[in-house]
C-alpha cells in the first residue's frame, strides 16, 4: 500500500502508541515515524524495538513537520499535551487520539487546536490488558472497530473540502491497518464504550477489590480457585490504572448512567435468587447466550479476528 | 499408570462429564467407562465420541457393578438419581459428585446413600462455556484444583480405615487426569465457590441483560463495539443456564452475603467516580494487578495450564 501520511508523529508509545507504530510500518502507511515518550529510558526502549526513526521526550520537538499527529497519552494529559504542540504543528496537519473517550477530549482540545489543523478524535476499540512500549503487536487493529467523532458541523472549517479530505486519508490510515471505521458523535460513542467497555471494567475492577477484602476466604483461596470465573475478571482489571482513571473521571456522566442500570438489573436478579425464582434466573441467563453468539458471529471474540472483514468495508 | 478404579459410571454426559470419560481413558485409570444420558441421541453420540463402551438412559442401569459413580448432571436432579441409583449400588463403591456447589449435594444425598457406600462430594475447579458431550476434552483438568467435601466426622463410617482408602483412590484418580487435590467443608466450599466463581458469573449475566435491554445504544453497536472488555463477560454468560440456575438456588446464601459486599464496594467507586476522587480510583485500579499477577504465577490464568504443578503435588 502506498504511504498514506509521509510522516506521523505518535505521542505516548504505550500499548496503542506501539501497535501504530509497528502496524503504519507494517503495511507501509508513513514513510517516517517519529515518537515521544516521557523518559529517556521508554525512549530507548522504543529505538531499540523500531517503533520509531525519532524518539523525543518533549512533544512539541516531535510534532514538528508531522502530517498526522497521535495521541496515545492517557486523556488526563492531553490539555497539557494540546497546549503545547498546537503553535508548532504544520499548518493542515491532523490532529487525531486514540484516548477512550471522546467528549472530553473534544472539550480539552477544540479552544487550543488552530484551525488550519484538522482535528479528528478517534477511538480504536482495540487492546490488551497489557501496557507500555513492549506490549504492541502490529495485528492489534486487524478485524476490530475504530471510531472517528469529526466536529459534528463543518461550518468552522475554513475548507469543507480539505476536511473531508483529511477525514478519507484517517479512515483509510485506519483501515490500512485492518480496522473498519465508523463515524459517530462523541457523546454517542461516550454512552456506547460506557456500556460496551467502562462499566464491565469497573465491575471487574470491584469484584478484585471485594475478594481482596474477605475475611472468611483467604487471599490464596481467591487465587487457587480463580478458574471458576474470577481469573477472567483479574484479567480485566489488569489494565493501566492511570488510564482507567481518567476514564472514569472524564466519562462520568455516561458511567453513572449505565451504572444506574447495572444495579438496578442486579437488584432484581438478587431478588430471584432470594425468593428462590428459579424460571426467572434460567429465562434470564438463557437469553445471553444469544448476545454470546452474535459477538463471536460478528468476529468480535478475541480467538476469532477476521481481517478479510475489514476490507470489505474499504469503500 | 495402572488403572485405580475397575469400572466408573459417569451419570450425565456434559462438559465435565465428557472430560472425564477422556481423561480417564487416556490416562489409564479405568478400565471400564459406563455412561448414562437423558436422551438416545446423546447416547448415540457418546458411543460416536467412544466416551463410554456402553451408555444407558436409566441411571439404576449404569451405577450396577461400577466402583466409581460419578454425578455430572444439573444439581437439581441429585435427589431423584441419588434415590434411584442407591439400592442398585455396589457395596463398597464410591458415590462422588462434579457438582458446584457442595452443602446442597450433602443435603440431598447424605439420608439416601447407604452405609455401604462411600460418599465423597466433589468438585473440579476447571471448565469452559462450552456444554454437552461433544465440548469435554482429556486435558480440561490439568493444572486445575478439584475441591473433594469428605463427610466431616467419621463416625458414621463403619470401617474408618476403608473410608480413608476410598479418599484415597479418589484423589488418586482426579491427580491422575492431571488435577490438584484440596480437601474442605461443604459449606467453606461454598463460600469460597461464591466468589471466585457465582458471583462473578452472575454480573457477568447481569452486564449482558443491561446491555440488552438499552433503548439509547443498539443491540449492534453493544456487539460491534464489544472487543472494548464487553466481550469476555458474554463468554462467562453463556455458560449452561439450568447448572447456573441450579447453582444460584442452592447457594444462596453464601451468593447474597458475597453480593451485599460486591455492591456495598461498588457503590463506594460509584461514589468516587461521581466526587471525581481521582486518587481513590488510581490506587483501587493499581492494587488489581497485584491479585491478577499472583493468579497467573499460579498457573490459574488459562492460558498457562501447567502440568508439571499437578504431580509436584502428588504426595
Amino acid at each position: 500500500m502506498a504511504a498514506i501520511y509521509d510522516t506521523i508523529s505518535i505521542i505516548g508509545m504505550g500499548l496503542i502508541g506501539s501497535s501504530i507504530a509497528l502496524a503504519s510500518k507494517k503495511y507501509g502507511l508513513a514513510n517516517h515515524v517519529i515518537g515521544c515518550a516521557r523518559t529517556e529510558e521508554t525512549c530507548q526502549t522504543a529505538l531499540d524495538l523500531g517503533l520509531a526513526e525519532r524518539m523525543e521526550t518533549d512533544p512539541a520537538k516531535a510534532v514538528e513537520g508531522a502530517d498526522l499527529v497521535i495521541l496515545c497519552t492517557p486523556v488526563g494529559t492531553f490539555k497539557e499535551i494540546g497546549t503545547a504542540i498546537a503553535p508548532l504543528m504544520k499548518p493542515g496537519a491532523t490532529l487525531t487520539d486514540v484516548g477512550s473517550v471522546k467528549q472530553a477530549v473534544v472539550d480539552a482540545l477544540e479552544d487550543i487546536v488552530p484551525a488550519d489543523i484538522h482535528f479528528i478524535p478517534g477511538h480504536p476499540v482495540a487492546g490488551t490488558e497489557q501496557s507500555g512500549p513492549t506490549a504492541g503487536f502490529s495485528s492489534l487493529f486487524k478485524g476490530r472497530w475504530c471510531i472517528l467523532t469529526p466536529p459534528e458541523s463543518n461550518v468552522y472549517q475554513p475548507d469543507i473540502d480539505e476536511a473531508e479530505q483529511a477525514l478519507e486519508k484517517l479512515k483509510s490510515f485506519w483501515m490500512g491497518m485492518g480496522s473498519m471505521v465508523e463515524i459517530m458523535t462523541p457523546t454517542h460513542h461516550d454512552l456506547v464504550l460506557a456500556i460496551t467497555s467502562h462499566v464491565p471494567h469497573l465491575i471487574a475492577y470491584n469484584i478484585v477489590g471485594t475478594a481482596r477484602d474477605l475475611e472468611t476466604v483467604t487471599a490464596s483461596e481467591v487465587i487457587k480457585y480463580s478458574a471458576g470465573g474470577f481469573r477472567d475478571f483479574t484479567r480485566i482489571a489488569s489494565s493501566d490504572p492511570t488510564m482507567w482513571r481518567d476514564i472514569f473521571l472524564t466519562n462520568k456522566d455516561a458511567v453513572l448512567e449505565m451504572l444506574g442500570r447495572f444495579t438496578e438489573d442486579l437488584s432484581a436478579l438478587q431478588r430471584a435468587i432470594r425468593w428462590g425464582d428459579g424460571e426467572s434466573l434460567y429465562d434470564f441467563f438463557a437469553e445471553s447466550r444469544n448476545v454470546r453468539r452474535r459477538v463471536v458471529e460478528a468476529g468480535q471474540d478475541e480467538d476469532t479476528p477476521d481481517f478479510g472483514r475489514a476490507h470489505e468495508d474499504e469503500s
